[in-house]
């Protein structure tokens, strides 16, 4: 469930759209109220906004936007004004330019996405970069991660509710027998993680769970300082429980010497529509105190104000 | 190019659908009708037509086609009834219940039609076999098959047509490479088959051809009987020149002793709306003799009726 608060009454998109080009003239940069308006604005409403900005000014609202604001903020604000979509576009391109550590970010999305959402972020792509995801993820890495990164990009998975508990069994003894032998790379292990249904997945982890006596994550914790058990682990625990997993992101995010602004701002933008309700929720069961106060601790300026706005301030 | 012919005043749906239940009641089943009906409506005409059939009789057109129909000319008049989408979700479906040698059918689809096709044909075998094509391909495959397969078919590749030259020549050395050293199963190799644009992947070879002096087919030919390197040429076939490739799977189909029938319906049903035309050019070209008369001395009856009028007889 979204957590960003919509005014009962939203003004007419031109008003809309006069308000922030004031913003942006005269004196400074009114930043509360580009807040004001693109943090309560769903993404239909954005879009509606961009597209209309566009045609009044002749310039993209992003370009404006980019040369108002800095920092934090501007991250925040620019990610967030995005379609969805173009969003997850963006920042798969920026993973696959930057250093390894940033499969992260392209995994999380690949795996947290509905098959649907993930499609239209890899049109998105082809129509900004002129490429596919694919090509520029399976070019960005190489051994294991490929073999791990590239078919998690490049599926179109089943999304029923259908189970077939004999398949189920059967490959949960494949995975038991391949954590067994430290084959954690094997063909099959990757074939059933990257293609199986989320339903059917849930199925074979469940009954890895009650038939070997431990969840599967537990048994993947060999080695904690391998970087690929480690992409494995939050593979499976983006697909079959996301929101435990984007509070664990928050955590280590919020918790970190210097906070990681980059991840926080990644997950607050591309979760407040979707399910930040939960994840509000679960950072609250793991960490004892609500999200905003935390968030709040740690960030300063427009750009907590900017985060509170989106995680809906005060009805932790 | 299409080579069906759809008459210039098509009668109304429900005088089709009519006339089609007329065709299976009586004495005896009228194939003629059937063929005239059914082989010269468009894909839209035909769904129209079976909407029409199953609001009226309660019963899916595709099922009293196969109750009244037998052997060759059934699979023919059916998979041309099918949604294309729905017979590619089929024809691949089928493929991962037979023998290996079924391999091909899939590296067919998977590399001859847009992204968007095979999008369509990912979405019908969702809806149809409440699972997706890539677990089933996955299950189905092992070892390098698996490893060349499953990529084509989830991959959705970039169709524009901008090119990157230098990326073109850096990638032809590296096939160059892994052809030289006889690494064919290569990472890089599948990588660059699987991923890269066709325009891209054109230009690649273009540069191969250019600065080694085979054609990349040419050096892959290095073992005539190993199925993955067959496989592999098949493949960049498809994606480099897919009406070449038809030519020659109709040209083994009719040459082989006692045709090919399997392969010669799946060919002439799922190409008469896309490229026949140009397929019919190069079998005229490579045979000397035209398609249709090649067809006609090969297969008999109502069967040999269906496909002359799917590849439009006497036009060629």
């Amino acid at each position: 469930m979204s957590t960003i608060t919509v005014p009962s009454s939203v003004p007419h998109v031109t008003e809309d759209v006069e308000q922030l080009r004031k913003a942006f003239t005269g004196w400074g940069t009114n930043e509360k109220l580009i807040i004001d308006i693109l943090a309560h604005r769903n993404a239909a409403q954005r879009k509606v906004i961009r597209e209309t900005y566009a045609g009044t000014y002749g310039e993209d609202l992003l370009q404006s936007l980019q040369k108002e604001l800095s920092n934090d903020f501007e991250r925040a604000v620019l990610l967030w004004t995005m379609d969805p979509a173009e969003r997850d576009a963006f920042l798969i391109n920026e993973a696959t330019k930057r250093f390894t550590s940033s499969n992260q970010v392209i995994l999380e999305i690949a795996s947290t996405r509905s098959s649907h959402d993930l499609l239209l972020a890899k049109q998105a792509y082809h129509a900004r970069f002129k490429k596919s995801i694919e090509e520029d993820v399976a070019h960005h890495t190489n051994g294991d991660f490929r073999k791990l990164l590239v078919p998690l990009v490049s599926t179109y998975r089943y999304e029923g509710p259908e189970v077939n508990m004999t398949l189920a069994k059967s490959e949960a003894k494949i995975l038991h027998h391949n954590i067994s032998e430290k084959t954690y790379n094997h063909d099959d292990v990757i074939r059933i993680l990257m293609t199986r249904s989320k339903a059917q997945l849930n199925a074979t982890l469940n009954h890895y769970n009650n038939e070997f006596g431990n969840a599967i994550n537990k048994d993947l914790k060999a080695d904690p300082k391998d970087d690929f058990l480690s992409a494995v682990r939050n593979t499976i625990k983006c697909l079959t429980s996301p929101e435990k997993y984007f509070e664990k992101m928050l955590r280590m995010a919020i918790n970190k010497t210097g906070t990681d602004e980059w991840a926080l701002t990644r997950v607050v933008t591309t979760r407040a529509e979707v399910d930040m309700k939960s994840i509000k929720d679960e950072y609250y069961k793991r960490n004892s105190v609500p999200l905003d106060k935390a968030i709040a601790k740690d960030t300063g300026g427009d750009y907590e104000t900017m985060l509170l706005a989106l995680i809906g301030h005060g009805d932790a």
